[in-house]
């Protein structure tokens, strides 16, 4: 039996992450965090989704990173409504969290070792995302060298793998994958900044990025959003 | 004005790193972290501490690591009570908690981040310490490198360094530098099992080695003990 661990936002991509690891065989252990994200819709979301898409088990870790500020995701930094993505930009966005996928891959592979899983499943990509610095390939290969020697599991057995299947798509790709694996993404929130009953704004650069995702497909996009 | 993060856990090791960092001309901004560990009086520990060894800023995060279990140090496994503390065993030992280092640091590195300090300091040692796989030189280095790929300060500028002085030095000659730098030990708590009051069990693993230290330089360990 292969265990993995599989970190879930409510979002597109991690769920789409989670069937591609049903696919590949593996038992599930999906882990979600509350970090006082402006987004906590998302672990609505979450919900919603492992009742349709259950796992082994799940477990909801609450840290709270709103104490150090910082970004516009956590702070009182107003999220940017751009008109149009610009994945040209080498400026990292003021979305970026500090050290965001750092500690919840920390988590991920706390949780790992716990349950002696030594795969860990996380729906970073590289291609048409905002300049994140720990949403690139080199970031990860660090991450999972780190995870080897962080952890009995890795001193003792080695082996702990970083999976990170969409790294290389576009974000219609990922919509085109998920919908073959079976995915209702109506479910799904990518959004910054939802209102209070989950509708997108329809105007962050997460929003945009999905958007185009399913124009690309010449889809409609069967999430709510505002107006 | 150089910054550092330093990791305070209310023991006699992060308070010697506290002040051989402030020697070192550092502006101190200390985290602790509450996560729900058996020896939750080290965060008293820590409130006397900083009032004798005051910083810019302190933060504390709470975690909670009791839901993954696994460790003797949160979950409901026995402290071991060894007589004799074994430096040549090669197992690593219940009171490890999984990934509870690569929390810390990621944690460290995201409140780094969000003041522009380029320098965080911790206190774990590879000499005499139980075989923590997040204890060793290598994994230090791992992360030094993970966290200038992983933030926007380290992808823009580099020079993110992970300082862990005591590295190399043996209890005692922790202790040695400690009170040449004035530290007050009877302040500090070091025991994995200490009773409600904040005494001592002088019986596990942390209390030999540190009562072992204080020895070897032919001193009383100033901090109050059980019976």
């Amino acid at each position: 039996m292969k265990k993995a661990v599989i970190l879930i936002s409510g979002g597109l991509d991690s769920t789409t992450v989670l069937e591609i690891a049903r696919e590949q065989g593996y038992t599930l252990y999906a882990l979600s965090f509350n970090y006082g994200q402006r987004h906590a819709v998302e672990l609505d979301c979450v919900k919603k989704i492992l009742s349709k898409h259950p796992v082994q088990d799940h477990k909801t870790v609450h840290i709270d990173l709103r104490g150090f500020g910082g970004s516009a995701l956590t702070a009182d930094i107003e999220v940017p409504k751009s008109t149009v993505y610009n994945s040209k930009s080498s400026k990292i966005p003021v979305t970026y969290v500090p050290a965001r996928n750092t500690i919840f891959l920390s988590f991920a592979l706390g949780y790992a070792e716990t349950i002696e899983a030594k795969n860990i499943f996380l729906g970073i990509h590289s291609l048409d995302y905002s300049n994140y610095p720990d949403c690139r390939p080199e970031y990860l290969n660090a991450f999972e060298k780190l995870a080897n020697l962080a952890t009995a599991l890795g001193v003792n057995e080695g082996g702990i793998k970083i999976h990170a299947p969409l790294l290389y798509m576009t974000k219609s790709e990922i919509i085109r994958e998920g919908l073959r694996l079976g995915i209702d993404y109506s479910i799904t929130n990518s959004c910054y900044d939802p209102s209070m009953d989950g509708k997108a704004c329809g105007k962050c650069d997460a929003c945009h990025l999905r958007m185009n995702g399913f124009k690309e497909l010449h889809l409609n996009d069967p999430s709510p959003y505002q107006k």
